[in-house]
């Protein structure tokens, strides 16, 4: 028996109390978020409408290495958290590969993923600031689960704006939410101006992300009290995620773990974000020389075939603009099975780290990303989230190259969540009907052609 | 912020090696298993044809309180335990309730439940003994899905009998089985005597595990080199499960925590069998006085309204004989959402305990343990599985007469698993539409009228 035991549990003591703000080591800053009408950078009260206050703190600091976690939100990720570091001693048997591998395990909480950590600041932010309901979207559901779960602890009232394709793939996902009190409306609705032209235009549309967030946005503007809160992409987010990533360094302190491969999968940017921000400091100041490896799905392949342009978060092209590698809002991916990576964008940080050189990117199709999940289900027996899967692909790509090789790396990777609400995903990989489609040069030209002309 | 965390993790080096033999303490035996023709005990040689060596030799084991656990089936819990004894500091907080309130989380695997800690055992003697197939049944599908993914695991061919209303309740446990290789067969079914005979008396017929069981048996024995697998009622799965009482009590014993209430759902007794075990060892040798809790549902009282009685553990009367509390093999439960807790029977040791009256029962009805599952939910962020929110109702129940009678006592119950297979369940309960049922006694009295007369 290997001196580090298979899981690896930080002790409450142990569990870091402050998140890390990676902007505040970056060389050069992301290019900052524009006003829509003014094009001029964002300021605080540009975003009040919007956001939290506390949240819009976050999104625009970019000096604070550390950011102190409120001792409420604390209290909130002590009933889930510290989760484990597990080395995948059973993994690398079956793969026969001189490879360590280590995975952080971020889905046994009800929620099913890491999207808990930004649920509950956020949550946590809207009580502070006297909110009495708030407004969101959700792709494949875990968003929308955990922001339910906050608001049921918070005492918040919630509207889902869920993504009409994932609502249909997982109808157990809107009564999951439900019954921590949310509302949940299948997107594009005829409940807001927004979601009404876009079924005018578009009546058979499964939805995507990009939707959603319009038509929340919308319902967030025009309610009193309410503000709008976004699970993934923006920088406030990765920051909260980032909870992760400062377990893992706490971990690989206390075991003497130096990772020589970190892996993420990469819809938004949260988890990948989270994971790697405080390794990726340290490599930034030249302090290691990790890998890093950006996941995503061969159909919404934002950082391998998108543009580094400003955008809009949205479909309906109603929030600022971001700089961001992106397939235009306008692009409607495939209907695939791992909702969490059908986003057109990337978090701005990531991307301009992306674009500056400091990771690599790759993508796959789902029915090599869905073998990879039921050896890993079977070896290490957590059956994984769709999305989390592209990073289990990666690894296992990895972990054969040293097999190969002869090469004995250490391979770390986000395990973001449970694919306990994607069984008709695994229905249709076990009973042979999946299916998955890259966009073709046109369609990709043209999301491009829903740039804004800035 | 008291001294006990909210979540105590024992380390791989603190996790108990053994398993807890209940019987070794028992001041008088339970009656013991009768052949069902010659209606004498049964030898190692009579069970043999039906199932594992090693867990006949678990089964009849009245002397070693202490079984040494395989280094084979700790390897396999190292996947997913230490399970968290958590400290339920928010819901103590929302009942405003004088009591400390602990509960055992067996949720944090794929399986879903505790069952994966007999599954690893069974299917690793099966390995051991060169058999190449199981036969199974499940109720819930908890137990399957942990065999599934316990033989998935050690390369051993599966077929589950699953009761038929579970599986149109729960049609994603099916796709998680068949993820992980099973072959799962709606019961009762065309493929066994026993089941047309079933089907041909009551066409229309939910199922139940006892002809899940029959149904599983008979390919059992008649297939070369399969054998039959039981996940609950028998000594030996009582047994296995006793790693969550060593758990537990390690736990106590290192934080000092002196439960005054243990408290476990029953249905064929598994993890309250294993939950107890060495607590019950101390209180019948004088050294503690806790109070045991039974809980059941209405629908299925084996304990609070059942007889004391030899009968058959299945509904084709083709198993041995066993003296339990039981509602006869003949009863047919109203189909709850609790599948787990559908049993006519339960487990001989637990039976002869509550004949001697070294523990209570009570039984509660759907809604009112899915509104104390709701409740539990939003405080303490896990969604508990309809079985598990029976021990939760008993637990809120005993927190409250805490409060009214202000008395401060340390409150222990099983939170068995999670729910989230069991989302139609809680849409009903959400919507409204959920009903219930406890049998008339004319009901029971045909239930009784199935108990074989010997």
């Amino acid at each position: 028996m290997n001196k580090v035991p298979y899981k690896i549990y930080l002790t409450e003591k142990e569990m870091p109390t402050v998140w890390h703000n990676l902007r505040a080591k970056m060389k050069e800053q992301p290019d900052k978020m524009l006003h829509p009408a003014k094009l001029t950078p964002c300021e605080k009260e540009d975003l009040l409408p919007i956001f939290c206050s506390n949240s819009i703190d976050d999104e625009l600091n970019e000096t604070d290495e550390y950011i102190n976690i409120p001792e409420e939100v604390l209290g909130f990720y002590r009933m889930y958290r510290p989760s484990p570091l597990v080395r995948a001693y059973w993994l690398e048997k079956e793969l026969d590969t001189p490879a360590e591998i280590y995975y952080k395990f971020e889905g046994n909480n009800t929620s099913g993923s890491h999207k808990l950590n930004s649920a509950a600041a956020q949550a946590y932010y809207a009580k502070q600031e006297g909110l009495t309901s708030l407004t969101t979207e959700t792709g494949a559901g875990q968003w929308g689960s955990a922001l339910s779960m906050a608001c049921a602890f918070y005492g918040i009232d919630l509207n889902v704006y869920m993504v009409k394709v994932s609502s249909q793939q997982k109808p157990y996902r809107k009564t999951l939410m439900e019954t921590y009190g949310a509302k949940v409306i299948a997107s594009p609705s005829d409940t807001t101006v927004c979601g009404r032209k876009i079924l005018a235009e578009n009546p058979d549309t499964g939805g995507s992300l990009g939707c959603a967030i319009s038509e929340a946005i919308e319902v967030a503007v025009n309610t009193p009290k309410c503000k709008y809160v976004l699970g993934s992409v923006l920088n406030h987010v990765i920051l909260h995620q980032s909870i992760i990533g400062m377990e893992v360094k706490k971990a690989c302190e206390i075991y003497g773990i130096q990772p020589d491969i970190i892996i993420g999968c990469a819809g938004g940017g949260s988890n990948l974000g989270g994971l790697m921000s405080p390794f990726m400091a340290d490599k930034i100041e030249g302090k290691n020389k990790i890998e890093f490896i950006a996941v995503e799905p061969a159909s919404c392949p934002s950082l391998t075939r998108g543009k580094y342009a400003y955008d809009f978060g949205d479909t309906g092209k109603t929030t600022p603009l971001i700089k961001m590698y992106t397939l235009g809002s306008g692009f409607m991916p495939a209907p695939g099975h791992a909702g969490g990576l059908r986003y057109h964008g990337m978090n701005p940080v990531l991307s301009k780290l992306y674009h500056d050189g400091y990771f690599t990117a790759r993508s796959y199709f789902q029915n090599e990303v869905f073998e990879a999940a039921v050896k890993f289900a079977k070896c290490e027996g957590i059956l994984p989230a769709p999305e989390s899967s592209h990073a289990i692909k990666a690894a296992l790509d990895e972990a054969e190259k040293c097999r190969v090789e002869g090469k004995k790396k250490v391979i770390v990777f986000g395990l973001t969540g449970t694919g306990y609400f994607d069984m008709s995903a695994y229905e249709s990989y076990v009973n042979g009907s999946m299916t998955d489609k890259a966009p073709t040069d046109e369609e990709l030209e043209a999301g491009f052609a829903s740039l804004p002309k800035i």
